[in-house]
């Protein structure tokens, strides 16, 4: 069950022309989804170099980090026993218009950086949450059982940021909410994990049949 | 109890005066040990980033950053427990005197970076054996407690150096071995975790009392 906290929190569910996109791009949908738990990953490791005097910050980030590159290493596993190669593929769009938006003065920019990392996890568990009854029964249980870790670092993150802030941080995730719902919204050329609506690929036939008819 | 294949493979044992400056800087022997962790796993992430379609090398420095990343969370509960406020320290020169030999050019640049990663985690190693008898309990057990995994962590990058090689490494290792070697006998100003011999602080009153005498 998608948590009630993370369906208040999303100002969008994930559009079906997404779920279907997803459903024909099997590869694409594991391969990313392995980049996007490395990228977590990442993520936070930057953040403890980056606030280095937090304690508590530097404790939640680390266990974080453990735990993602543990499902990393679950998706790579998954993707070997079927076959697919793993390859770097490029970043979807999402992220960057979400941190686009981040303040560039502290504490400003740690406050929104949390409150990104939350809709990113809370996102990424509804996805999760989305595609499971479509997926076969050994990825389903998969998605399934990520769900339960992925809504803990949305509770996670949002509650560092509630932590760190001087005041009241609902105002600012409204402001996010809004962001992360007009990218979701938006058409994608590319598919990932992450992405928006897919943007029709058969435009040209389409016209051409158009035309003749 | 050091494992032969440390013992043969660094060709200097940390002199004594270095593990006596230790015992002055309980502190920063502790955050420098925090911080070295950290930076394990920080290496190990940038490396996934670098080498994406290295699949073994990804599994393992996925493992081997999770690792790295609880002995953190370990130290700075140890830390805590004492009274040690965590910061950020500046780097010792150690990796930098041996990252300066790496070659430019892929593929000798992965399998240089491997080899200089073997040495950091036998040094480290090297040390925790060095310093464990001296240490009050709980610190000396944790200690012996890390020797095994960074044990463990000497042998892998060495293995994945090997692996990806298109010849033997040996003389690529005893390159290294001499450079890490006079990293370790050179003077450093700054005690850290991986600092050369200590630099006498009292040079002034000392020569004070040689021109007296």
């Amino acid at each position: 069950m998608l948590i009630p906290e993370i369906e208040a929190f999303l100002q969008c569910q994930t559009p079906q022309s997404w779920i279907d996109c997803a459903l024909e791009h099997p590869e694409e949908l594991l391969l990313d989804h392995a980049n996007c738990e490395k990228k977590a990953a990442g993520t936070a490791l930057t953040l403890m170099f980056r606030y280095a005097e937090r304690e508590e910050l530097q404790q939640y980030l680390s266990r974080l980090a453990r735990e993602e590159l543990r499902h990393f290493e679950q998706v790579t596993a998954l993707m070997k026993k079927r076959g697919i190669r793993y390859r770097q593929l490029s970043a979807s769009n999402y992220a960057q218009r979400l941190h686009q938006h981040i303040a560039r003065q502290e504490p400003d920019k740690l406050i929104d950086t949390l409150i990104v990392g939350a809709f990113i996890e809370a996102r990424s568990c509804e996805r999760f949450y989305r595609l499971a009854p479509y997926l076969d029964e050994e990825l389903g249980r998969f998605y399934t059982s990520l769900l339960k870790s992925e809504s803990r670092h949305f509770e996670g993150y949002l509650r560092m940021a509630q932590m760190y802030a001087k005041q009241p941080i609902a105002e600012r995730v409204a402001y996010f909410a809004n962001i992360e719902r007009e990218a979701i919204l938006t058409q994608d050329a590319e598919f990932r994990f992450h992405s928006g609506i897919p943007k029709p690929k058969q435009d040209f036939r389409q016209r051409a049949q158009a035309l003749e008819a």
